[in-house]
């Protein structure tokens, strides 16, 4: 559910140099993140992301065995910048946590507007997917949720320390029922192309909680 | 989110008749409803879905115009079946209208189960890809959508008329929040495998409309 800034393509022969090596495996990871967050994984060919960033195909297999463990990357990749978000939103100290939890979802909101409704979660799309993904790809995707769950199970603790949300909450199966909602919610947003059902989850989800 | 018993290939020649005819078109369509239940439906083929059921691919121009035409039709057939579901239970008078809800998440369960995790939801599958599909389709499958919200709607009215659930219940947008919640408690039990996401989905909504 995440939006990402597109990479612009560079131009000319890639150099050789390790620094540059590292620079062209990361610009193929970033270049599947943007394509798989909006057309999912099988939909997507290796070609065509290789196209995007104007880099031969032979060079793909020198960083890659193959598409499996490039997509694995992907994962990782998209987990890492989305691990980053969630702290930066569930850990702000600046403001209560039921806020924190607010400011996350219009973070969210903006992003999906930015990319008109094109773009939706990367996870979430591999997700709908999984009768034709592999199994390694299945425990990445299944471990980011959990990481997910984890940073929000702890802004909803720090929620019912400050008597926001009803003293009986589990917070670790609420933050499971967030994540679960959250993915219905941002697939419907997409196919809408508006924001009411994500404005319809968050909203219910929280009045839910409050004491 | 609903699953299909498995419509048997029938071989031979096809006999031209009109009733066979009929029966042709009906097994085509049907034979993309349990694959794109299962893949999505731009990682289907027409080609395999013909295979599937033995059926030659001129066959196929003969009955639709394009891939497009018979989506909508395949969207049609499968809402179809699921209002016939959701009728059964939803409108079942002879148990409480929140025991109808819990009924008909049991049948889906048991779906799910059934054809190990690998079916998900056809209009949530497409909606996944909305980003490929053309417009006519999206307008099918959001009107998919809002029948299910009608008939969910009118279940949870009885429950307020029954006093099962809290008074001040907008029951049009709480029928609206199952079914954005309902898609990702799929997507999480194919992925996991496990109907853990649908229970803590179900039984958290459920709870929080009780009295």
């Amino acid at each position: 559910m995440e939006q990402l800034n597109t990479i612009k393509p560079k131009r000319g022969r890639p150099r050789l140099d390790s620094k540059h090596s590292e620079e062209t495996k990361r610009r193929i990871i970033w270049a599947g993140v943007e394509i798989i967050t909006e057309k999912g994984a099988t939909a997507t060919g290796i070609d065509q992301i290789l196209k995007k960033i104007d880099i031969p195909k032979g060079s793909f297999y020198h960083y890659f065995k193959s598409k499996d463990d490039y997509l694995i990357e992907v994962i990782q990749q998209y987990n890492s910048y989305f691990i980053h978000k969630l702290c930066k939103y569930f850990n702000d100290q600046t403001v209560s946590p039921v806020t924190r939890i607010v400011n996350f979802t219009e973070d969210a909101k903006n992003g999906i507007k930015k990319f008109q409704f094109k773009r939706g979660c990367l996870v979430g799309n591999m997700g709908q997917e999984s009768s034709l993904l592999n199994e390694a790809l299945i425990i990445k995707i299944e471990e980011s949720f959990r990481n997910w769950e984890d940073l929000l199970e702890k802004c909803l603790l720090d929620a019912k320390k400050e008597k926001q949300i009803k003293p009986d909450i589990d917070c670790a199966t609420t933050a499971k029922y967030f994540w679960i909602g959250w993915e219905g919610a941002v697939l419907r947003a997409r196919l809408h192309k508006s924001l009411e059902p994500v404005d319809i989850f968050t909203e219910k989800f929280l009045h839910d909680l409050k004491i």
